[in-house]
């Protein structure tokens, strides 16, 4: 889908790399075993170094130490992982943006569209809207009352922001994506629920990606704060109120439940959940599938859960952890008697 | 977002308060420690009872017993959480319906729309819908064929119906929800699977809040059922012929499977799964991240999973739990032994 | 919302069946105990025998053994459920396919429309996009730059497709689902995380149903591949470069993370996790809520977690699970002084 091509010499520049061979023109990229004639590939893990002596790149990202290796050309970079992640994105599928609105989209008269804007097909824009320059809104989004977008983000397809919420510069909020719902605040009369007025806003950084059909809720009185850096993978929930510290990046599926504030620099491995009210370290790290019901004070790695098993040895197993504290008094019991014994 | 304002003494008439000290206008809401000049304030909790004399709201909701340490106005009511519930509606953010139809809009000729209702830009409403009066379908919002929208009850943008779905009244259903989508049902035939053309449909009782992205599937042969008063938060998964029972409340994430019921007045917390063709009794408390995989015949607080710990350690208890059972079939060796040792 | 009427006489010859008994027409169909005049209904499961005597159904699928206990009419067949399948599809919801566009649709001029598909309103619909004979494109459904959807295969409203997604033939994609999104892919360079462009697409069999808010990201170098006859429930997550075999079914909430390789005829039940770059065995069976964090080489089913239990006792339960390897270590004590005890 993207037409690009460059010279070897030229994305070596871009990555402060040095050209080891022949310079070529490159169009494409892929891994060391599928790369054909034309294509960059890269070396990042001593694990494919085996692929590298075989491998038809055009030219291969590598370290200083492999570069004799490669049959082709070489680039020979500090970390190839991280060149091969920037001239990734000259060959993003993305097109560039063509700016102007589209015919059957809905602006309402207070909005502020900057001429640089692209506004596609079906969006839908709100009473004071501010969208700045180079964003991209995409099909049928929905930006609601007094929304701000910040310049050169893009609101992919079906993307709902509710009303009053903030994103940053160079943000990706995917399709699907919902930010601002309101948060899930109710106090209980005693016969049922009265719904709380969910007054807060949503306030997205710079730099923050925001993964398909990820839900960010409106704060109840104050915002709900995503800071700058913050990648969010695909269905994440974030409640009202939570805060995400600078460069802390989630995997899919997992949920944070209102008012908890997660450090800078943490990962959050998939499918993983943490209580409302509490306060997580700069540095931790937690892996998938873990429920995280307290605070964390010191940065490290956490977990929770048990692993597979074959599904009848792990019957039995589930059986026991119900007797395990019983099973625990057990073993004192018997300290107790062999000590007896032994005297 | 919100242009309203009201003296203190007609918000303390609204939940049967009293207004001690001087009266004066009310045009926001805030905690008390962020509470400035104009705005209401709550005290719910004791543990934030040190923030009250130096708040600047202009006026707190407290049980009588606090009346006296409100540096400015109180309102004194019995339970001031629920009093401050109430009244924060009154500063939602939604602006009040704006009666009509959009432009945009597509309506099919055989719908029916209440004149009092509002129909968003991009809406699309489709063959014998029923659109009742008050209620707000927002921009890009799809209602399929026969659906059926209460009074007063708000599809927020982005909102899709299927076919037959009914809604009850002052509902608000949030963005990106789907409600009516086939329920997952196959036969298999030996070599894959057949579909289970999926008949019933699903039925929304009154005051019923659904998440933003959350998806009710209908019923296979009969409906799917989520009865009165019942609060759904972000991203759950309500399969096929589930049945809700009134004024319970779940968390987000949470995946209810098919067939099962819940009983009323339950409250599951975020991420939890309830296998399919259980009965939940009324009243039951599921603690986050619980599976829940055999029927619960008494109300009360249930739990699964273990806790948070650090991944180290946590490494060396899964490989224990793995030998639990033998572990135990250990210690009922040893017991034996030690009790023919001590005879 | 379905006219449709049928001989059970016909309707028998359909799933190869005999009639025993009157022939009449079938317009609908239910479960044994609330089926009335006129409908169909099945035994598949000897638990509802007792249902057989009193049913009002019409007619009944069952096998031979139950054709005397039916009070009307029987179709006799091998596999009631299967027989139960083929024909409820009969009975199906949805409209058959009218030809053409919808006014408020917009179409790019180099998109290809089969004049036998169906092109609801507001669908927006991109460059080079090729929509087959007999599709159904829903309403606000966005398809983007490339992408193509084979014959006779759904897309319900509101479904994103990013561009160069590959759908297959007879395919079902449920609303919300959102396929194509970028993979989350970044390198760390120090102080924060830069996007790795996602240059692979998502490539889609054949008879594939995907359901709502579901979402399958685009691969980073090479595709995203789901095999023909896969089956997703509601709200599971793909990660890039995963691949599905065929006629495998995952149930709803479900992730599987990047690069990970599920085998064929595998079921996964709901909420489960299974991490990155694993490979999953042909025909294997993963319980619900099971995190899966290392490869299974050999078919069979696998579960992980605990089972529910009363919060109390399991409040005590993960104490000890926290102490596991500790107590492990005890016993082993034990064991040594009880053995010398006993020399």
């Amino acid at each position: 889908m993207t037409d690009f091509a460059e010279k070897a010499s030229d994305l070596a520049l871009r990555v402060d790399g040095e050209l080891v061979g022949k310079d070529s023109l490159i169009s494409g990229m892929s891994t060391l075993d599928k790369a054909c004639a034309g294509q960059l590939s890269f070396l990042s893990n001593a694990k494919y170094q085996k692929q590298l002596p075989n491998t038809q790149a055009e030219v291969v990202l590598v370290t200083a130490e492999f570069a004799d290796l490669v049959p082709s050309s070489a680039i020979v970079v500090a970390n190839p992982y991280l060149a091969f992640a920037k001239l990734s994105q000259l060959f993003d599928w993305r097109a560039s943006i063509a700016p102007g609105i589209a015919p059957s989209a809905q602006i309402d008269a207070t909005a502020e569209i900057d001429p640089s804007a692209q506004i596609a097909d079906g969006a839908i824009i709100g009473r004071l809207v501010k969208v700045s320059a180079h964003c991209y809104i995409g099909p049928n989004v929905v930006i609601g009352e007094g929304a701000l977008v910040g310049k050169s983000t893009r609101l992919e397809a079906n993307v709902t922001l509710y009303p009053g919420v903030s994103i940053g510069k160079r943000c990706i909020i995917h399709s699907g994506a919902v930010i601002g719902a309101d948060g899930f605040g109710f106090a209980h009369d005693g016969q049922g629920w009265v719904k709380i007025a969910q007054a807060g806003g949503v306030s997205i950084g710079d730099d923050v990606e925001v993964g398909a059909n990820t839900t960010i809720d409106r704060g109840a009185l104050s915002d709900t704060v995503i800071a700058n850096g913050v990648k969010l993978d695909n269905q994440i929930q974030i409640a009202h109120n939570v805060e995400i510290g600078e460069a802390t990046a989630i995997a899919g599926c997992t949920a944070i439940a209102g008012s908890t504030r997660i450090g800078s620099h943490c990962t959050i491995a998939g499918m993983s959940g943490v209580t409302g009210h509490l306060e997580i370290a700069d540095g931790t790290h937690i892996t998938a599938m873990t429920l995280v019901s307290k605070s964390i004070k010191k940065s490290g790695a956490y977990s929770s859960g048990t692993g597979v098993e074959p599904h009848a040895q792990w019957k039995r197993n589930v059986v026991r952890f119900r007797q395990l504290d019983e099973l625990s008094q057990r073993v004192k019991n018997l300290e107790k008697l062999v000590k007896k014994l032994a005297e």
